[in-house]
């Protein structure tokens, strides 16, 4: 498969009339994209690398792909924003394009993605492609939302008093990456993606709009690096401290498989899970599921006080310890920081 | 340094300020951008990687950051756009986030790209960082700018009698570039960045805007890959054929060094001169220079028709030889080809 081939494939996982706010699609300097009027423009760039951020002999590619898009996705739900493009800069090495092996890893790559981007309706505008200089792939995913006008949920918006909110169920996605090392054999194929957190996360698109939509969030982001890193994150931004109910915390049924102490340590600093954990004033009625996807309880924000720690987990017997962020390595020794 | 010191790097070469399109830089899930009223929205991603785009030993690392914004910039003049944002993946080896010389390389690399930067008023509002997972620096840029509606300028609007224009001078970065590979040692500092059109070409914004504010083309596209490729793009994506005039050729004074037969396959194919390549109608009165930048017309653009080449070569003694698409090839075997 030469490049052009390449891009060609690109092309047809591409759907420019799926989305009205895209003008002009692949095929010229720059992609032109139309937002609604009244509406901000939200950008998001996220680099997946081989053997940082998946491997091959462990991941599917329709996983690597739908994880690639999920990454930015979340991004864009965090924010309550609506996604319109998806732009991918995808370096291949030698040995994939040439090789028969290679081009179902590529179909499987795009095939994970663009169920994904069919999901919500968000079609690849454009990209670069490139011979990648070692034998590791690399792709860079850019999502562009809208959101309107100076309503784009933020991290810095939580205010002493609010209550602090999850969507969904943590600790899954690391539950199921560790049963996945466990077994250091490649899954080929899988029958459905729906039950697997790591391989195939649903970042919380619907929720996130809705929260944006119904005014439920005070400041919102999503757990991308764990819930005590993340956090961690929300209580700098909105300079406030945070106390979690660990009773109240959603682990997730591959997480408890593990045990209370590995489950709990999974909810608390696994990440990937893709979930938004957000703040609400205490007395907003929260429904107890938005968009189908359920929300949860888990603490309380406090005032920000020196020489006291900034995130506190509560235990079931009452107990207060100070929380540290912890939140997940990958592959490597280097945890994962975001902008 | 950590990532977190990499990141507050990243920070400082951004300055939301300089443009008032950003609502939010870096440092949430996503940056906010608000577009004009009745512009649109353009995008392009590029990636620049190790070995193959440039090399560690051979290219001082300001040229690297410089040469990773110019290839965005380059796609939006291309189109007529002003830039409003850039957004930088960054992966990193190991080794260069922790010895002396590689925070070194960092500070160059983002001196250089904030310079352009600077000149353009094109912040960096965001991205994603990474600790490489071999040897090897990984860079993908993607730039935001923005169009009067309906106006971008794009490949597909020349007209067989249309007039064929370019802007500058060609062969200068081929030029630059073999002079650079002869030598075989790294220049460690260069005086000034003019003058240097492989390491520190010159993205023709102004002269982009201008073409499209003062409606003075029909066809625009940046010549990235080479004269003989990226004539081929707007010539299929227009319908039409070319002929070119090797007299009127500008060839840059780098380029002439080579004596006339390199000079002429360096203007021909050498890529990354990041000139402007537009049709206009012939009866057009086209200045000499637009925003400060010389504009010679090379050639004009005749009906297709089957069995005749897509493109025509016509010497100085009015020989017309078919021109093939050869463009400029990087560092490997294969071509470099886009969306």
């Amino acid at each position: 498969m030469g490049e052009l081939q390449l891009i060609e494939q690109i092309r047809r996982a591409s759907h420019p009339s799926q989305n009205k706010a895209i003008t002009l699609g692949i095929g010229d300097d720059c992609a032109i994209l139309r937002p609604p009027p009244n509406s901000e423009v939200l950008v998001t760039t996220d680099i997946t690398l081989e053997n940082r951020h998946f491997r091959r002999n462990l991941h599917p590619p329709e996983s690597v792909g739908h994880r690639c898009l999920a990454r930015g996705l979340s991004d864009l739900a965090a924010m309550g924003a609506t996604p319109i493009a998806a732009f991918l800069s995808l370096a291949l090495p030698g040995s994939i394009l040439a090789e028969k092996s290679g081009q179902a890893w590529i179909t499987g790559f795009f095939k994970g993605l663009h169920i994904l981007g069919e999901l919500h309706r968000v079609p690849l505008a454009g990209g670069d492609t490139s011979e990648s200089p070692a034998n590791l792939i690399l792709a860079d995913i850019v999502l562009l939302g809208t959101a309107p006008k100076g309503k784009a949920l933020r991290r810095s918006g939580a205010r002493p008093g609010d209550a602090l909110y999850v969507t969904g169920q943590l600790g899954g996605a690391a539950a199921e990456l560790s049963a996945l090392l466990a077994r250091r054999r490649r899954i080929v194929r899988i029958a459905t993606i729906d039950g697997h957190p790591h391989l195939f996360p649903e970042p919380r698109m619907d929720t996130g709009e809705a929260l944006l939509r119904r005014d439920l969030a005070t400041a919102c982001l999503d757990v991308s690096d764990g819930l005590s890193t993340d956090l961690a994150h929300l209580c700098r931004a909105s300079g406030v401290s945070a106390e979690i109910e660990q009773a109240a915390l959603p682990i997730h049924p591959l997480a408890r498989k593990l045990g209370p102490h590995r489950a709990l340590k999974a909810a608390l600093h696994g990440g990937e899970d893709y979930e938004l954990l957000f703040a609400a004033p205490a007395k907003l009625r929260m429904p107890g599921s938005i968009a189908g996807v359920p929300v949860t309880r888990i603490g309380r924000f406090i005032p920000k006080r020196s020489g006291r720690p900034m995130m506190t987990l509560i235990a079931p017997d009452g107990n207060h310890s100070p929380l540290e962020p912890g939140g997940w390595e990958h592959f490597s020794t280097r945890a994962k920081t975001r902008r």
